[in-house]
């Protein structure tokens, strides 16, 4: 293999089928289409893939005979028969699926590269489809030894050209790194928020106690579950390793907290802190973002007034957040925008006649 | 009644005194000038106070002899130290540490109220104070039977005003609660993140593979341990048992996964996922809210036996006020609640003894 990013045939030829079109696979259709590639797209529901075709994600309803690369974004648990089914329509064949070993082993076929782009896995759904939900992540490809090496260098150069930085890993690699930094934070922050609500119960204030810290660990764990039971256990060994690795860990901070061994402590959290530090940050997209905080009246129509400015204006809201206050009829509004759309937002806030104050969430 | 909320002395009498000028301090400094108070401040470490004073969230070095209120701000170690100090110099003081039973048990003094506002404890350093850290937030107090009860009107009023909940509880219950919400997620995010760490170093893709929910996950990791230590050892039995819990619970996770049990792996996250999305943001305005009026006894304790009680039932005091009756033995407790909640603080009320008289403030 001679040239890792073939272009391939004549842009404008260039065909894709997408089988399973929800968030991740509208996501891609998007994509593709933005770079004038024919996409067509199948779904096991009807309603979904005619919703794919609506929100343009798609050209045409169907499989295509011809489609160069196929992605399968379906759930996990039904990836090999499709991806399976896929091979032999023709063409490269690749997947998104959280868990690569099984799928890899049960497809078992050259032309099949798995993949998985580590982006949105906690939402659900084609009608939170964005063209460039893959700028500046992470997609690992899992080739395997029998993989043909056009096959891996076709489906690299497109998910590069989506903007995903990509990464080559071992299946089972993938699956052991995805338990420890995925699927077990995942369980974990869905225990704490049980434990929370099972608290609450019997102490109804426990959860006006919860701040910021508590609302960023248990985000996660507000999204649907649908796709976790098949990743759980398709992933299952290497999941259970994960917990215990950490139950080992919390036990051994609970000796540190029960012996009152502060240095022990102190130590452990500056290990976490360095360690959180050097946590890489997004490489194609590596300006901080920025929280932006503002008192604004409680009344209707404030949130969208504030969201037309900035959307009129190209500022990109990445989160918001709307507390209301009991007291005096305001509440608080928080938006976060990226570092280098701040000083812009903050002009289109103040036109507005709001005066946020702003902090760095690097 | 027209003026729930005592004024108190004219405006541009109030004086307070801040020790400890780091984040908290500072914030509350900044708020309490924004609203025309009088703030001095100390520091044991002198350049943080020179700092305090060119950011503006202190009029002058120093404590302030006539200052009404007095907020410590030191670490939670030094807490009780400051506060016995500051009581010795007169007017009421409060704290803003993370644990209040110790600290409470402590300075056992009649004019300390102690506090711990749900905002910032991740950061340190008065160069991220923000004049608006605690609108929307809540703060709890913790006064017990012998806490003065003007002392505890005065604290509240002036959180209040700096657009915070307040929010009464028993100092043990507040360190078991935050134990759950607070100091055991923090200690969690630290392992997850050590752990990923740990297995970073064998193999340097991993952190590659951290997406948003690996970053929300363990953000809280990467502030400043210093405040974790003492901390951890103050609220050691409480953190312990919470830690106890989760280790048990992903325990029992870890069972499910291996026993490849979908359907109770789905109803766990369903759980939290329920539990997630009815985490309370801030209560909606109410429409109308309902002053009850009631006759106590003038004595200590009074005031924390009810305003714990309401608190423990959730029913946010919207404002308060005490009357002290000029004959003595008597007074008259006016509080504000909202309508929706006003049956049940009837309820809760009626159990300790007291019979309001309701009526609508719309």
């Amino acid at each position: 293999m001679t040239s890792p990013s073939d272009p391939g045939p004549e842009v404008l030829d260039r065909r894709a089928t997408i089988v399973g079109t929800g968030l991740i696979g509208c996501s891609i259709g998007l994509a593709l289409r933005q770079r004038d590639w024919r996409v067509t797209g199948t779904d096991v529901d009807e309603s979904r893939v005619r919703r794919a075709l609506e929100l343009g994600a798609i050209d045409e309803v169907g499989s295509d005979p011809d489609a160069e690369l196929t992605f399968v974004c379906t759930p996990v648990s039904s990836v090999a028969e499709a991806a399976r089914a896929a091979c032999g329509r023709g063409g490269v064949v690749t997947d998104v699926g959280g868990v690569k070993a099984p799928v890899v082993a049960a497809v078992d076929h050259r032309r099949f590269v798995g993949g998985h782009p580590m982006a949105g896995s906690e939402q659900e759904g084609a009608d939170g489809a964005r063209r460039d939900l893959f700028e500046g992540t992470t997609w690992v490809l899992t080739p395997v030894a029998t993989t043909d090496d056009d096959a891996f260098a076709l489906v690299r150069s497109v998910v590069a050209t989506l903007g995903a930085d990509v990464l080559s890993l071992a299946p089972e690699r993938h699956d052991e790194l995805v338990a420890q930094v995925s699927h077990v934070p995942h369980l974990t922050a869905a225990a704490l928020m049980t434990l929370a609500a099972d608290r609450a119960r019997e102490h109804s204030a426990l959860l006006r106690l919860a701040a910021g810290g508590f609302r960023d660990m248990t985000r996660i764990a507000a999204g649907h579950p649908a796709i976790w039971p098949d990743i759980c256990v398709e992933n299952r060994d290497a999941i259970a390793i994960g917990l215990d690795r950490l139950m080992e860990t919390l036990g051994h901070v609970r000796d540190l907290v029960l012996a009152e061994d502060r240095s022990g402590l102190l130590s452990a959290l500056e290990e976490a802190r360095v360690a959180r530090s050097s946590l890489p940050t997004r490489l194609a997209r590596p300006e901080e973002l920025v929280e932006m905080r503002m008192s604004v009246p409680d009344r209707p129509g404030v949130l969208s007034d504030i969201t037309h400015a900035l959307g009129e204006n190209d500022v990109n809201i990445e989160d918001l957040e709307i507390a209301h206050s009991v007291e005096g009829g305001r509440g608080v509004l928080v938006i976060v925008v990226a570092a280098a759309s701040s000083p812009l937002a903050g002009e289109v806030l103040a036109d507005l006649g709001y005066h946020p104050s702003a902090r760095s969430l690097a």
